[in-house]
């Protein structure tokens, strides 16, 4: 693929934070930016050269979009594949909406996980009571009942303590399209950023340990603390997810780390697109996420992952937003505020990024020495 | 001052690479940006979230602007000041219009600087051979006859080595409007990135080594080698200045450090906006130069000026941005485009920033041990 020069478009279906940022990372390239996004809040659109705002099946819209740009990406992954699909008959698509459609679908995921020889927790498709009672037996209990589309953020998930619980569960999600999982007591939860170049190079941000509140990641902790060896399991585990795609552009995947018998990773899910957990980067290394993302899918080589910090990325939701003027008066902090409209609860609204020398994070936890690896 | 709350908006006089980099800082932090530009090139427009394309001199469109925007700032020192002065009428202006008349004439500059007990180079007026004539017996041979106002990037400057060679000058640079300064035959060129908040505070980045070629900044070099004693020196001065003009936002100074008898340091100049030697920041520090002006003019705190890594920079000029897909191969070098239309030899079309972990720049040369500061 030749690189896209400097000047070029690039079409962005979504515009939310991750578009926005992607927007301006694209703009340090000399890269422009065409934002499709049918919401009203569509923050994204603040730092683009142009806007389309029209719903995702109007295929008329679509295909003027796609007249207009020289390659399409996305910035969430609940984009209807209809639309990606359309639009790759017109442009090219990154990555590539087989992608888009493996994530969309949480049995079609984890049987692809599956089929690449990587562990997951055990699984089951539920559609009905019967179902979900021969699943228990694949997964064990505990359990987490999930949809198997457009969950988010714990949106569309139950536990399942026991039998009694299951039922309830399965009501309270619509009674079919669900999966169930068997739960992982992890020690804690890591994901890798892994980039992967139109020339198939691929290349991996150090791993980043996730803390959750709510279901919400709250906080990225980079160093991850697991050591060497299971950080380099994770990014091998990162790039042959990648390879497999034939991906094209950044993932993030997240894992499971267990240690009750040993250090085991489980994939819990990817997202082909920029990730939350790598935010951290646009402050802790030379090339960011997004930046690697627009390089990726211009047909640019990949940039450097070098990390020159330690950092502790924070998100912002909802009201947490408005402590900015104290946040802005941290020492080495960087603020990142999305410019959205509304601060619904829960929202992300922004982040900020805590920057450390090299070794001197004190949020890092180490992984216990009973937790090696399993060899 | 009240901080200006995210999806405020700020005007920015001037479409260039600095306005874009400016608007690109303002994004992060949820603030909006309004570009008004004359000019047919502007690359800011691409990531502002609108443009007014209208002469500086239509007070129409100013009025409109103004009424658009709540807080305007410029992004290079040429911008009318009759401009800036009309806008500040209605809406506040930072830096204040006063720094901006300062820095249009050289003469009016060099007065400033004696009147705040800085040293600088021996000047003189010159508007015609009879002031020529009085004029070197002030500063001395070499000098060099520059243009009071409009001048940047070597363009209108000729240097004088003897009497016959100061009319040849006098008769290019036009006869009149000018400025005769002695040549300070100087170790090297460093410059102080200061940043004034609107409650007084201020902060300085590391100074940097500035290297220019055909009169035009080729690279910055951080840190600058000169020692903590004539950095102190230099910081102190950018901030005497800052104070003196009840500045708010950042300015660039220059300075000559001359070693033939102890270390001194002559300013050179001063640059009432964000400048071309701080652009490493964006790369090497926790907030850029440009998140710092914004943060000034906005009344929010001013951020922290930590610079985590070496760095150098250095600018792509005219055709030397075609190398962008050798140098997009680059480690650990962060590719700056700035996304202009065309690329006159001369014009500065991006830049690169190659950093190195403290301590461990290749490019920094220590001032020689006989060049100590003077005490």
């Amino acid at each position: 693929m030749t690189p896209l020069k400097p000047g070029s478009v690039i079409g962005i279906l979504g515009g939310g934070q991750l578009g926005r940022m992607l927007a301006m990372a694209a703009a340090r390239l000399g890269l422009r930016c065409h934002v499709y996004c049918p919401d009203e809040d569509r923050p994204a659109a603040f730092v683009a050269a142009a806007c389309t705002a029209e719903p995702y099946g109007d295929e008329a819209s679509l295909k003027a979009f796609a007249a207009s740009v020289d390659v399409v990406t996305y910035e969430f992954e609940n984009v209807p594949e209809a639309a990606a699909r359309f639009l790759a008959r017109h442009v090219p698509v990154w990555p590539p909406p087989e992608a888009l459609a493996v994530a969309q679908d949480r049995l079609r995921e984890k049987s692809f996980f599956v089929g690449a020889g990587i562990a997951t927790a055990p699984f089951a498709a539920v559609d009905d009571g019967a179902s979900l009672t021969r699943g228990i037996t694949t997964t064990g209990l505990p359990a987490v009942l999930k949809t198997r589309r457009f969950g988010y953020d714990g949106k569309g998930q139950a536990f399942v303590a026991d039998a009694a619980g299951a039922a309830e569960a399965l009501a309270a999600l619509g009674g079919g399209g669900l999966l169930i999982e068997g739960f992982v007591a992890f020690e804690r939860e890591i994901s890798v950023i892994v980039a992967r170049g139109a020339d198939g190079e691929t290349r991996c941000y150090d791993p980043a340990w996730n803390i959750h509140e709510n279901h919400i990641l709250a906080r990225s902790v980079v160093p991850s603390g697991v050591g060497a060896e299971v950080e380099a399991a994770a990014r091998d585990i990162a790039v042959r997810i990648a390879e497999r795609l034939d991906y094209v552009g950044v993932m993030g995947v997240e894992m499971f780390l267990e240690t009750s018998r040993g250090a085991r990773l489980f994939v819990n899910e990817m997202a082909p697109r920029v990730h939350n957990s790598g935010h951290w980067t646009l402050d802790g290394c030379v090339v960011s996420q997004f930046e690697q993302h627009v390089r990726a899918i211009c047909g640019w080589p990949l940039g450097s992952v070098l990390r020159h910090s330690d950092a502790v990325m924070a998100n912002l939701l909802g009201d947490a937003v408005e402590a900015w003027p104290r946040l802005a008066r941290q020492d080495d902090t960087a603020v990142h505020i999305y410019g959205k409209a509304r601060a619904v609860p829960g929202r992300k609204m922004g982040h900020v990024t805590r920057l450390y020398p090299l070794g001197q994070n004190p949020e890092v936890r180490t992984l216990a020495s009973a937790a090696a690896p399993r060899t």
